[in-house]
């Protein structure tokens, strides 16, 4: 009975996803779903992101939050288009919720549109938004059995940003395993090692957004 | 719709929770369930928990996690009665999920039930388990804007623990900001800091959990 009802509202959500995507596709826009644990970093990232893409391509950005709009005041400083979602509660952002805020953007202005998932590392996975590509950022602090705990985030993701690897002498992660377990999970996807404090790594990572955020045909 | 549906999920919740408690009183065990989210360093706090509860109380260990042991397994190696419950891929425990699991104890023999709940600064506190006392772990390097991005938690929560203090001078956060929006969310939350690493802090946090464990009337 519960299968049945959570089956639905992901088909409903499949829906309006792939509605979005088309949105976004005919607007020539590269959508991401940047996703990850409470105080991964996710916004300091998204911030030097922001900073270095500037004269390369336009970037827009959907902020999801259960409450407060701190992050998209963090955002907006940076002189880019952003809208704040409150989810209110829920644990994740869904495809409506992000349909509903499109208008509120000049899409075919964009080239990319960064969408900021709420804080955590299991809900978010299940909705897609619309995305071309999911992100996942992981901490290094948070502990490098966190792939094998939580291995559906990193089995949907094309990207992973390892960040504050600033911190790496200050905990007892071993790299080389987070990476083997990352990898084991999903080999496919591309690995950042970054401090988005020290603004290390962040080289290979607008490298890569840029090679994605051609107008998909 | 969906409201209602989640209305009914809470509720029969509830009922299991309220049974669960009942038992743990009778069996003159107080339970405790820790929040927080993945990596804030919940099982390490608890390794260092059960070292120096060794001989003051009897402890016993409830691990939720979505896949793998590897948290049991941590906790096994310290003598303590540990049973591992894997959601296979739900965000949170929940009451029926404990209480399938509390026969492979000998509650009578216990003082203290501490249950580790999945890692999720989200969905986990709509989920009562039939404990005494919330606790919710915090890493200070997630970031001092938690609280107000996350207030659920703290708000039924009974303490919190700020841990990871060690690594204050490598990241951006303001403890004093940090412990007075905790404290303007939950006036009467018991606020502990805490560098399980280095092992500071932590008399505080085991007097208080020596206080509530005294069998309830």
């Amino acid at each position: 009975m519960e299968i049945t009802i959570k089956t639905d509202v992901l088909a409903t959500n499949e829906q309006l996803a792939q509605q979005n995507k088309k949105i976004f596709r005919e607007a020539g826009v590269t959508a991401i779903n940047i996703m990850g644990s409470p105080g991964a970093g996710k916004t300091t990232l998204l911030e030097r992101t922001l900073e270095r893409l500037q004269g390369l391509l336009k970037a827009g950005v959907i902020e999801g939050d259960i409450y407060t709009a701190k992050d998209a005041e963090r955002i907006e400083a940076h002189g880019v288009p952003v809208v704040q979602i409150n989810t209110g509660g829920a644990c994740h952002l869904d495809a409506q919720m992000v349909q509903k805020v499109l208008p509120d953007f000049k899409l075919e202005q964009l080239d990319l549109m960064i969408i900021e998932n709420v804080g955590n590392l299991v809900c978010p996975v299940e909705f897609n938004l619309g995305e071309e590509h999911k992100v996942t950022v992981l901490s290094i602090i948070e502990g490098d059995d966190k792939p094998l705990k939580y291995p559906l985030i990193f089995k949907e993701s094309t990207a992973v940003v390892l960040n504050k690897v600033d911190l790496l002498d200050f905990c007892d992660v071993n790299m080389d395993n987070l990476k083997r377990d990352i990898l084991s999970i999903n080999p496919d996807i591309k690995i950042f090692e970054i401090s988005s404090r020290l603004q290390t790594g962040l080289d290979a990572w607008i490298k890569w957004l840029l090679s994605i955020s051609k107008p998909v045909s």
